[in-house]
């Protein structure tokens, strides 16, 4: 069977890269491309680089049009979008899975606080978080998925186990995250101006990014308590990579072994997990282009504080790759799917 | 049929990368991997990016047991170890393709101009200048291939059809190339040092590279006329790509569309050539990852000259990929067989 | 006796060059800022490098205002807007320096081919092209300069002594121009996102690029013949600088001595001009920040052709610097005034 | 007066930082410079951007001529080399400022704990700590300053009011640093090889750097009481630059006021200090080239947690820069003579 799948947002760099892993994806016809700013201009036009590789046209969205041609459909959009079209495609049986913030939240009110009214409310009930490896159960028979954000992905995959059995305590958890400059989109700004970029770093938004409720949400969820994480973004100037730092002060009787322990237990048979062996640390270029999340474990004795470092390509598992891990996972594929390509050695 | 390869030198860059295209490869069995300065160390430590991928602990060299081992050897040698080792492989019945310059040169006397004195001497005869499009039919029938270097594969691509048939004067001939750092190997040395790259442009070895020679012979081969290039490289502050402008004199009522269709006769149905368009220009993002070779044209009609820009990715169609386009022809499988990977968008 | 000087656009690259070299300027008093964009905000606001360095409010432009308060203003504005103000500048006795295009051309002809009408035509007769090594004399009785572009700057410099003395042969001149970021401003678009341009390297505007004419116009005075160059700019994957490599074939009998001779006369005794010995060449590092144009030479024997190298900082020797320079001279101040910063190490 | 003064070890990053500084600053004459590596080399070919501004040949080290020559000498050597030669230096009249580690430990255990035996224990009762605006009355009375680290001052700027003044549990401490590759040195290693580095961010050193104990003994010292940091360094794909986010949880009823008070009074009439107002952060590029410390403060009312975010360019303030400044104070000169070159805007 082949799953024929949408695109919607193509031309943004998520969307890119969506069809990027489902052009080489061997379960998978890309039936549709949508793009507004570059509708009736071949994909190829966009991105040079995929000349003569992918030979799509950029379609008008058409949500009628898309629920005849597709079985699944990936919104790559801007917030606010998305929850105006997610009710028709699921009436009419298209699975979606919205790389916005539109369908994160349990909470309505969590979301209207951070982004805008909801309008389409009754289906957050049915949305899953697409943290692939977390909820692998409940996105089997989802409908309609959540992509998590970048940031969310890099700080609750380390965190998640060590919180729900207990080792860490809730109040001490601090997330120092730094991103490459795609993460803000294919829009040009002064802030993405490769001059102001370059040759510099900030830290932006801090204690104040919109993916801070979002973690907590999953955080609190997990922990079976009020939780929440003091996190700040930083800018890299690379285009790609997402690596988070995370401070977590163990509970006694804890140590380095119990946390490691704990990971390795919870990611088993995670194939696109990487917990690093004592010594070893992670670094963006080693997951640039892959779905994996590298994970490295070091502990601060003195002060009993665990230290995790996270790296993703946060085009990647922060936001294609998961998507299409989900996608994977919720059509009955095998999770690794068209994702396992081979890194690039630099 | 799965044909059983060896990498030696697989720790450098372009070995690192025969090793990601090879493991990708539907008709390759990675046999074995040497690294003098890694030997007894899995790969994976030596590139973090690749744990979980390859498997494969490093090696010494040994040709014996390389010869009882694999079907080709493929060298990725400092200039000089490789002749060494050649007489060997080839009698023992493996097949060569070596990334060094020890067997690129017809005429010896040029090698041991530019390089040192030559130790097998009586095989240059039979090697075969592994430059995929233009001698698939040689390469085909050989069992020793001297792979093309970076800078002459972007400039002997796109001058040779012109050249060939008498389009451009033969001393009017001007490139100038451009080359990440990669390009300069893996050893640490102040001229790779990033804080001696980074934000800054350079040309060097300026009417001096070892590459001229290498070009020049190939290109009077081709001209059928004795035939200089003026060859300045220069470095890009980035770590993968290469592009070539190229500045050619027209013959008399030769213009744009008889350059353009020439390449274009040339290379109808070459997979990895990609001629772009008038008004499109390559830039070295797009092929990024890839084995194409892309090709703009412009013309200066004021002065009569043409400029060629080519683009390439130094250490595929530079390098490695170029290698195994070269194995996949002289084993007899589609040329493109592990080669088609799609590229990043960005 | 203090200068006061104005800086019209004062929060483009440019313009903010010009405010940080004016502000350490010893015989300068910045009289006044201007910026449509920013009118009313603190310089520092939109430059907050410069907190607590630089006190001033951008403020609209006022032509009246700045005649009162000024005895020279700089106008580092789009083209076309300079030409509404040189008059009314000149008649009320202010002397001015454009960074734009208005005032470069002898020939409005020229200039409205590749710009748009001119609509102070008269004022073409009486302004100087500023190339301030070349045409000090005429600087120095001047009340109105059209101030160089960075790319004619990197390619009149080194050409000049060499085509005005017949060393080269007008119909074999080639330019290949490589520029940072800032050459293209300040202002957002695709082209300068970071995403799109690091790790990336380009030729645009091949051979029909708009600074092409104005090195022509001027090579072909000093040539004392009708003289076209063919220039193709590139862009690196870095903020600033410019490294511009030319090719010119020899006339009979010359070689790198008589090259080198030549350039040594014509700029002994130029403070901004450093004329590398054999061996070394020019890297844009080597500039950064400064008003320098470092000049490299070599010889291609066998093509009969000489390459020449040089490297400047766009936004200083290919604008603000020079801009300066050619202020200091017109108000009888020794050249160097101001602009000896020492360069960074790195 | 003129003060006579030193380099040692003037070809490594930090020293020729010093080298540019010195040149500039107006009280002083660079008397002699050395190098082990380059000795007899004039400077400006180890940096050929000082061509024609810099005039020094390297010397080779020696101790009695030194001694003659100078009033102060500033090392900046690898750690262990300075203490053989600063009891001769003092004992012979000669003010030091030692960049090294060497001289910056009170308690020489911690020194030898971390690095290697002692072989003046006796000097370190005399060297004062040079973070310049903390000590600046012992420094105007020192003979030997053991200058500070980079991460150290960045680190211990933002922190030491407010530990002083019992606004931060000394338990809750956390330092996310992120460093320029300048900081690792000249010296070529894989480590700072421009393909390693660039587009990719990683940790190192995590909770086992050797600044951990020089700031935690500093920070003991200010807050009273035993106190230990958790400090994590970064690699950030730059030149220079370093960004340090600090976490604190705040004592009861301490909020963003009392933190910003507390810090605008510490820092009163500190020319250096920029305390940015609120809704401002600093980003390394707003420092680059200069003596300032920039430091932006914000509170996570959830977590009761205050982040403070400081910027420094780690050859300058965390370097070369404080250096000199020590210096001014030390000899009795406005410390910011030499010091207020103008930022770059970009």
């Amino acid at each position: 069977m082949t799953i024929k799948v949408g695109v919607v947002g193509a031309t943004g760099y998520a969307g890119a890269e969506l069809v990027r892993i489902l052009c080489g994806h061997p379960g998978v016809k890309l039936a549709a491309l949508t793009s507004r700013q570059y509708a009736g201009m071949p994909f190829q036009q966009v991105y040079t680089a995929m000349t003569g590789i992918v030979d799509h046209i950029c379609q008008d969205m058409d949500v009628g049009y898309l629920c005849e041609a597709v079985d699944v459909v990936i919104l790559a959009l801007p917030h606010k979008i998305p929850m105006q079209y997610v009710p028709e495609f699921l009436e009419k049986g298209v699975k979606v899975i919205d790389l916005s913030a539109d369908f994160r939240f349990n909470n309505p009110d969590v979301y209207e606080a951070h982004y805008q009214p909801h309008m389409a409310r009754a289906f957050l009930r049915e949305a899953v978080y697409g943290l692939s490896e977390v909820y692998a159960e409940a996105i089997r028979n989802a409908s309609l998925i959540g992509n998590p954000g970048c940031y969310p992905t890099s700080i609750l995959l380390p965190l998640i186990p060590l919180l729900k059995n207990g080792l860490l305590d809730v109040a001490g958890l601090v997330a120092d995250s730094k991103s490459g400059v795609s993460g803000a989109g294919r829009s040009p700004s002064l802030g993405v101006h490769f001059c102001e970029v370059h040759e510099s770093f900030k830290a932006y938004k801090v204690a104040e990014h919109r993916h801070n409720p979002e973690i907590d949400e999953i955080l609190s969820l997990e922990a079976g308590a009020p939780t929440h994480i003091t996190f700040v973004p930083h800018l890299v100037p690379m285009s790609r990579g997402m690596l988070t730092t995370l401070y977590g002060t163990v509970e006694k009787n804890i140590g380095l072994k119990e946390i490691r322990n704990c990971l390795a237990d919870a990611y088993a048979g995670c194939p696109f997990i990487r917990l690093y062996p004592d010594g070893q640390l992670p670094e963006t270029r080693f997951v640039r282009g892959t779905n994996f999340c590298d994970i490295g474990v070091k502990f601060d004795a003195i002060s009993g504080r665990v230290i995790l470092v996270s790296a993703i390509d946060n085009l990647v598992k922060g936001a294609a790759g998961q998507a299409v891990q989900n996608m994977n996972i919720m059509m009955g594929l095998n999770e690794e799917t068209g994702l396992m390509n081979i890194p690039y050695p630099i």
